[in-house]
């Protein structure tokens, strides 16, 4: 165990743009520092499908794509002290290192150790671990989540309490964490505080369920699919608006619904113009503005610097500003003790060769997640 | 005394884009809850030119210009508890009145109680209490400070220690206060951290001295005028860099300079493409950018949205987030205290009568600052 090749099946983006292949791949042994994971569970996320559609700068083919996972160790290479075999575990593409420059400042979860291989699409030592037929695959984002085995850095591994459903915390891995970590830590929203959140998919709804744990008392969800709005008010949301239905800019419409604006307000779409709604609705004097979607890559945010002259602030957030290693076994924590549900997220599962339909019930906008059941082992 | 009209002399802007006249103007008694002041000395700072070129969408002439001073009560209306004749006082351009919304939230120093008043040119009832031949002249950023004599709103003092030299503590009044509060209140800057400070006129060598005072290891000044660069050094900045100097982006330069970036950097120009390039200087995963400049009113800052993901914060700030009444006060004693010195700004004294040469000395770029000093009592 640990030493040999795994036959083993997985979802392979052969080029941008075409549909996911259902292939029997071979998954090498983990080398030094590394760890071989048996996945269990995997969400699909819009980040996944912006690769595959290759508007991806960093997307590189033929890959296995995937970020959203749980597991469990199947084998450790050498070297490796903070993992054993059988344990629980979600895979990080925002890795914890512990000693490079950023986890070292503290102020932030951007580890910086394996960022050039990851980018690339590979193992920090510059290969890969997947192959068909001798010829390599390459990794996605670190963690290669659709395949039935994956290999990953040790420093890539959040160790859970193995009590938690990895076919639930798996969400915890990418956008259930981003949203709410984008809320509890990178805004640190307070008690009484006021929250917009502009756009109600995954993320969004994520925010909306941090706010309500922060203690906000009016949660404005924001979207022009109004599909979303009964979730988003079962989750937290105080009320619901559709730009669509007003004249005036959302932003403006949202200064007036709060009495000068909100304390804090979030992006999830990864639209610039909605980006710049959200720091315009921000109360002058103190509102904040956090961008967590991703716009495309020529696209600019622009606003008049006045709006923050007078106090509002503009911040992002990647993965919630959550230290994967350190933190994120804390949220796996909180959710077993009841702070949240993801069952509401999960609107559809399936095996692995139905992998195409989860990219499509996405872009028909019809599902929050769909998740990938791997077989029990 | 405080019951009649004062007669005396101010410097008075009769319409936008023409010189100061230097006029004799009748000067009201204060009404209810306002104090008139007796100034003593007045900087002549960039905003003043900003309105009489007639840039300033507030604009509003004939006005009595002026926000940097300093003087001594004359005389009290109704109801006025805080204050008494005789006491030192810088005028605020933001009040303090720790009632509104705004002053109860604990989160930023812009009091807005009177602010609709003030951006019309009037004291709170909506009237001015400066007049010629009857014909009533405006009021300007609620202090007048370039007339002998002017009203304010109690709330629109900080009473301070009558040992300071009102000649030198009036550029609290706005520029010093603006720079150092912005490094100190604003950003609050860590000691250790490196800093870049854009543009080295009298704003920016004041967040030079805040950072020297915060403690900050590395501190950068930019500018394109080389002559700035032997008084910022001299007040803490340990290199200096003029953008002509390079062929690449100044915001390359400084990450290269700083192995990835400053911790902290402050716009004191008012350009918007600096704004953009002292935010995109900022030191990935942590930098916050400051913009304390005040750009033309259609201007716009841009910038990819990936900056602010991956870490970076942008703010703004006004007066250096300092708040007048109950913080400017203490900036006086750590002046008393030797903490920083004044003189090193102030470049140019002239009386009343020479103020038009304060302003051709701004444009000039040969000025820090210009002081009018007013008869001594």
């Amino acid at each position: 165990m640990g030493t040999d090749n795994i036959r083993c099946k997985a979802a392979v983006a052969w080029k941008a743009g075409s549909p996911l292949s259902i292939e029997e791949i071979e998954v090498m042994p983990p080398q030094k520092g590394e760890v071989r994971v048996k996945l269990m569970a995997s969400g699909v996320c819009h980040t996944d499908a912006f690769t595959l559609s290759g508007e991806d700068p960093e997307g590189v083919f033929p890959a296995i794509l995937g970020h959203e996972g749980a597991g469990i160790v199947e084998s450790v290479g050498e070297g490796v002290t903070s993992l054993q075999v059988g344990d629980h575990v979600i895979p990080l593409y925002t890795p914890e290192c512990g000693e490079c420059k950023f986890c070292m400042s503290g102020k932030t979860n951007l580890c910086q150790k394996i960022r050039t291989t990851q980018g690339k699409g590979l193992m920090p030592d510059g290969t890969s671990r997947f192959s068909i037929n001798s010829q390599p695959i390459y990794h996605y984002m670190g963690t290669s989540t659709f395949s039935e085995y994956t290999v990953l850095p040790e420093i890539s591994l959040a160790k859970i309490n193995p009590e938690a459903p990895l076919r639930e915390v798996c969400l915890l891995g990418c956008g259930v964490t981003t949203g709410i970590g984008a809320v509890m830590n990178t805004a640190k929203v307070e008690s009484g505080s006021t929250v917009a959140v502009f756009g109600l998919g995954g993320i969004g709804l994520s925010a909306v369920i941090g706010a309500k744990m922060a203690g906000a008392e009016g949660i404005i969800g924001i979207d022009v699919n109004e599909d979303k709005f009964l979730l988003a008010k079962k989750l937290g949301a105080t009320i619901c608006v559709n730009p669509n239905n007003y004249e005036q800019p959302i932003q403006e419409v949202i200064v007036d619904l709060t009495d000068g604006g909100v304390d804090y307000s979030f992006e999830c779409i990864g639209n610039v113009q909605v980006m710049r709604a959200a720091l315009e609705c921000c109360h002058k004097g103190w509102g904040e503005s956090v961008i967590i979607g991703v716009a495309g890559a020529e696209q600019e945010i622009c606003t008049r610097p006045f709006q923050l002259v007078t106090g509002r602030v503009w911040r992002g957030t990647a993965f919630g500003g959550v230290k994967g290693r350190s933190e994120l076994p804390q949220y796996v924590e909180r959710y077993l003790a009841g702070e949240f549900h993801l069952n509401d997220f999960i609107t559809h599962t399936m095996t692995l060769e139905k992998i195409n339909d989860a990219f499509d019930l996405m872009r028909e906008g019809t599902s929050i997640r769909s998740v990938i059941h791997y077989d029990q082992a």
